[in-house]
C-alpha cells in the first residue's frame, strides 16, 4: 500500500479466504467412514472467522516482504497447511469444548452444535480425527515445502494444541470455575487456551520463508499481545452481544460463574487494557525488519473492534 | 541366537520394557496444570503390555541387523521415541473409548478408568493433550535423528490415528453395533480400529535406519496380519477370560451384542484363523532379507498365545 492509502483489511481478506476455506475443505480426508466424515466436514466448513489462518499468512507475507499473491506457489502452500492445520486443531477444539462434559453448549455459529448433530461419540471422535489430520497436513502437499519448515510446525503445533498449550488452559479453566483467579492467573490461563494457538499461528506463518532471529522474536510478542486481547475482547463480548449476533450463547460466562476480565476489572477497563495490548503488539512489528506488516496490523486492530 | 537356542522373549522383552516405561513417564509434559497432568501420567504409567513400543523395536532390530544393546544411543532413542508416540495414542484412544459416550466402561488393567478417576472432562482433556504429545514426542530429542525419520514417523502417524485409521475404524464400530457385518466388514473395521496402530508400530520402528523397499513391504505384509490376529484374539479371550485376568469387563461385546469374529465364525474357527495369521506374518518375514526378525516372530507368538 502507498504511504497516503489507508490499508484495506476487508479487500486483503476477500482475496484470502476463498482459498482458506477451499483448502480447509480439500484438506479434509477423503474417504473417511460416516458420519465420521460429515461430521468433520461440519465443524470445519460451517463458516468462522479463520482468524488463525489469516494470521498465519499475514506473518508469512511480513516475513517474505510480499504479498500473497506474489508469492511461489510452494510458499503460498506452505502458509496455507500451517494455517488450515491450525485451523483443524482450533475446530476440534470446539467440538470437544461444546460436549456436555465441558461447556455443554447446543449452539456454535448459529447452528446445532457437533454433538447435538451426529451424537456424542461421533463428536468425541471427529474432534480427535481432527486433531490428527492437523499434523497430516502438515506432512502432505508439495514436496518443496522444506522439511526444517514441517519439523518447526509440527513441534510449535504439538506443544500450542498439548497440556503446556490449549488442553492445558482448558484444565485450569475447569478448575478455576467457581474459584476466584487474580489477573496473572488468569492471563496464564488464557496465554494457554486461547493464547496458544493464535502464537502458533503467527509463528508457524512465520516460518514459510528465511525468518530472521528478531523477526521471529517481533511476532512472538506480538502473538502474545494479540492473543491476550482476543481474549478480553471475548470476555467483553459475552456481555455486551447477544446470542444472534455472538453465534453462541451470550452471557454463559457469567451464568457458568467462570473467572472473566470483565468480572476482574470491570467493563470499561476491560476494553481499555484489549485497546492497550493491541497497541503493544503493533509496536514490537515495528521494532523489527518486517517488510510488509500491514495486515498483521490490521488484523490486530480487527481483533479489538469485532462484534462476534 | 543360535540356531540350536530357542528365542526368549520374556528375556528380550525384560532388556527392553524398563527403557520404555523411562520413556514414557519422562516424555511426558513436564509442568502440567493439575489434575491434567495426572490424569495423563495415570492413563499412561498404568502398566499395559506396551505391545506396541516393542513391535517398534523388534522392527528396529530387525532393519539394523544388531540387537537394541548394539545400536547406537541415537537409534536407541529414535526406535524409543517412535514406539513411545504410539503408546501415547493408544493410551489416549483407550481413555476417549471408555468414555461415558463411548463404551461406558469403569475398569482398565484393573483399575478405575480416567473419567471414573478424574472425572469426565479432564479425561477428555487428558485424551486430546496425549494426542498432542506424541507428535511432540517424534520432534523432541537427540538433534541427530535424521529429519527423513521424523518426517516419515509423522505422516505416518497421523494417518493411523486419524479418520483413515483409528478414530475412523472406532466410527464404523459405534455404527455397527446391533448391525450384521460380513467377515470382509469386520476386518475392514479392525483393520483400522486396532490394525493402524500395530502397522504404524512397526514401519515407524522399521524407519529408524536404512530400510530397502523389500524390507518395508515384508514389515507391512507382518504388520496387517499381526494387526488382524491380535483382534481375532481380542475377540476370543472376551468370551474365554474371566475379568480379572482380563484387566477389564469381560463378555461386554456380547453384552453390547458388537460384531465380534467368534459371533462370526464360532470359537474354534476364530481360534484357527489366529494362528493362519500369524503363520502368514512369519512367512512374509521370511521373503526379506531382514538381519534378526527372531523378536518379530516371537512377539507374533505371543500375540496369540496371550491370555489378556
Amino acid at each position: 500500500m502507498s504511504a497516503t492509502e489507508p490499508f484495506d483489511l476487508a479487500a486483503w481478506t476477500v482475496r484470502r479466504i476463498d482459498e482458506v476455506d477451499l483448502a480447509l475443505d480439500q484438506w479434509l480426508p477423503v474417504g473417511a467412514p460416516e458420519p465420521l466424515g460429515e461430521a468433520m466436514q461440519y465443524s470445519v466448513t460451517g463458516g468462522g472467522k479463520r482468524l488463525r489462518p489469516l494470521l498465519a499468512i499475514a506473518a508469512c507475507e511480513a516475513v517474505n516482504r510480499q504479498p500473497f499473491e506474489s508469492l511461489s506457489p510452494m510458499v503460498r502452500e506452505a502458509a496455507l497447511r500451517a494455517g488450515c492445520a491450525i485451523e483443524f486443531i482450533h475446530a476440534y477444539s470446539l467440538v470437544h469444548d461444546d460436549m456436555p462434559c465441558m461447556d455443554n453448549d447446543v449452539l456454535r455459529r448459529g447452528k446445532p452444535t457437533v454433538h447435538v448433530q451426529f451424537g456424542e461419540a461421533q463428536a468425541l471422535l471427529a474432534g480427535d480425527a481432527l486433531q490428527a489430520q492437523a499434523f497430516d497436513c502438515l506432512l502432505s502437499g508439495d514436496a518443496d515445502i522444506p522439511a526444517s519448515w514441517r519439523l518447526g510446525w509440527v513441534k510449535r503445533l504439538a506443544v500450542a494444541a498439548g497440556a503446556l498449550g490449549m488442553a492445558g488452559g482448558q484444565a485450569i479453566d475447569l478448575a478455576s470455575v467457581g474459584h476466584t483467579l487474580d489477573q496473572p492467573a488468569l492471563e496464564r490461563m488464557h496465554a494457554l487456551k486461547t493464547g496458544a494457538l493464535l502464537r502458533a499461528a503467527v509463528a508457524m506463518g512465520g516460518l514459510c520463508g528465511a525468518i530472521q532471529a528478531a523477526q521471529e522474536a517481533a511476532l512472538t510478542v506480538y502473538g502474545q499481545k494479540v492473543g491476550l486481547a482476543f481474549q478480553v475482547v471475548d470476555d467483553v463480548l459475552d456481555v455486551t452481544v447477544d446470542t444472534a449476533t455472538l453465534g453462541k450463547t451470550a452471557g454463559k460466562d457469567a451464568a457458568d460463574n467462570k473467572p472473566t476480565f470483565v468480572a476482574l476489572m470491570g467493563l470499561a477497563a476491560a476494553k481499555t487494557y484489549a485497546n492497550e495490548l493491541i497497541r503493544d503488539a503493533i509496536a514490537a512489528l515495528q521494532d523489527a525488519d518486517l517488510g510488509d506488516a500491514d495486515a498483521l496490523r490490521a488484523l490486530a486492530h480487527h481483533v479489538v473492534a469485532r462484534t462476534h
